[in-house]
């Protein structure tokens, strides 16, 4: 028997709280609105939690590895073995990610969903493999429909699991060579983009390589468009993602069920939010964009979404290094809310 | 007898050092570049330290207040009692300034120079008051030669007692009611952009008292080339800017003496960053942008300095709030630089 695919019940916030946290802001001392982005991120998250004090607590971070059948045509400056020893590497603590997530409290779950390597005995790693790595989407669906829901319930496991210990906000980045490549057929397919323009250089790509990537992604989208004329929106997700994609979205899914905060990263972790969008429209609310990165058509998936992302860096990394690097604005956000006074209380001539 | 103008003696960064730090940064385990802005940070950390393993000792944050003789023209949507007030919601630890502080870990001082109110007796103020607010610099110098010099004497003894205590950072913000005037002003003044478009809305003024600023600016402005046709850049800071203005660029000035990096927040205190570089030069490798905010012209006065902002989240509070947010942006730097391991530990597949 096939498993069903999960259906999720995600309630968007209540909207009611709106103008009494507005009061609360806007009575805090300082001039109206002199706290700009803090401000309506503080909106959001209070909510998202439905109270004037909110609380970040306990953050989590999954770190999902994958690897991709389509890195095999070339498509990306990195050989698949990167996947792997990376993986192996945030296990001893010496990766981008390990040390924000030292710097800013989280902790770090690094999670084997389809790396393409036994990553069986290393310890510091949990094994949720579902295959070694993806097929090639250059000539066959990425993954089978049993492997898309298992990828799923992976990630709503993940987000449970999280969700229990006590945290409120999740966190999700990824480790997997060629992910870019799914990333921008999604945003092609999900934002009606043009495909070259959802193209980039991935991690370094040279302009030969870049051009090489799109026809190759030009290709399988022809092939992908012959044998299903009228896609479903899970027949795109399941086609062309990588594992460690369709978990964070099965994870993005789920914490918004449970009303965590969800903080999404670049380029590839936006398509996911974005891909998760598209299965429930009302996950979104719950989304914190962290950090617009340098790939190629972020910042136009970023507009698409109309999501406004706290950081622009430059980064490229992945792993989740960009919204981890956004978290204090969030505490500063969450700080306001909690530890500023009011102009009652603090005996303050209110500005106009 | 007249005291003389400090002279500061700012030696620039060794630049020797920049090819060996960037074979570090090129040799940590990420596709070279891909921590953007993260990166091109740590370079300069590295320079201004003269080190390949920075740090963030002790990290201060100077809240320098005083009151503006201009206020009396109606050029601030807030009356100038809120100067002293917001001094003492300061001490008591209620200010947007205040959680900050203790979100990131800096030493606050709160220090009197110009407040016209007498704050004497409260403690946790620093009193180093140069007078009750500065003159009117519509009709006549905001502060005398010996003031002006005075200012800058005590901006010196702070970066001095600051790095005493084994800091090697300061952040400086103001609290000075009606003080984007003199910083519209050097803006114009420095930049040789039209005063027009260096001047903003402040804390939130009407379009009516946008254009009521204007014209009190530009008389102001007209009269000061009357008496000075020929001013110097001392003659142009002294004329208009506030205590809390000239003691932070004589602050800046001696930090980058003592080769210690200053955060600079925003509108105000960029005009502030601005000035002490047309002292000297050579201070603004020592100069760390952290935020560019709302207030009009502010974006347009960075670009003129040549200036990246780490952040842009749309605030105007002034208090030195925009810089504090940004500082985990260089401490993530410094551990990019500390923590990540290089491609040889690691084991890992040098992506090129």
């Amino acid at each position: 028997m096939i498993p069903m695919i999960p259906i999720f019940h995600i309630t968007p916030p209540d909207e009611a709280l709106r103008p009494i946290i507005q009061d609360k802001i806007d009575n805090l001392n300082k001039p109206k609105g002199s706290l700009g982005r803090l401000e309506t991120l503080a909106m959001q998250i209070c909510l998202v939690q439905q109270t004037l004090s909110p609380s970040l607590l306990h953050p989590c971070h999954l770190l999902l590895g994958g690897d991709h059948g389509i890195e095999r045509e070339g498509v990306s400056v990195s050989p698949r073995e990167v996947t792997w020893q990376q993986m192996i590497n945030f296990t001893k603590g010496g990766g981008g990610v390990n040390m924000f997530c030292r710097q800013h409290g989280f902790h770090l779950r690094i999670v084997d969903v389809g790396v393409d390597y036994d990553l069986s005995q290393v310890s510091g790693i949990l094994h949720r493999k579902i295959a070694f790595g993806t097929r090639n989407f250059l000539h066959e669906p990425a993954m089978s429909e049993e492997e898309y829901i298992r990828a799923i319930i992976v990630g709503i496991d993940l987000a449970d699991a999280t969700h229990a210990e006590g945290s409120n906000i999740l966190c999700i980045g990824e480790m997997g060579i060629a992910n870019t490549s799914p990333s921008s057929i999604w945003m092609h397919l999900f934002c009606h983009i043009p495909l070259d323009e959802c193209i980039g250089a991935g991690a370094g790509l040279s302009v030969e390589g870049v051009t090489h990537k799109r026809d190759i992604l030009h290709q399988a989208l022809e092939h992908f468009h012959e044998i299903h004329p009228q896609p479903s929106v899970h027949d795109m997700i399941r086609y062309f993602g990588g594992f460690e994609m369709v978990t964070a979205i099965g994870a993005m899914l789920r914490a918004a069920e449970l009303k965590m905060l969800v903080m999404v990263d670049g380029f590839i972790m936006t398509a996911c939010a974005l891909a998760a969008c598209q299965i429930c429209p009302e996950v979104q609310p719950y989304m914190i964009f962290g950090h617009c990165g340098d790939e190629s058509g972020h910042r136009r998936m970023l507009d698409a979404m109309g999501a406004e992302p706290l950081l622009s860096l430059g980064m490229r990394l992945g792993e989740g290094t960009g919204a981890l690097c956004a978290f204090p604005i969030m505490d500063s956000a969450v700080r306001m809310m909690n530890e500023m006074n009011n102009f009652d209380n603090a005996n303050i001539t209110k500005y106009f």
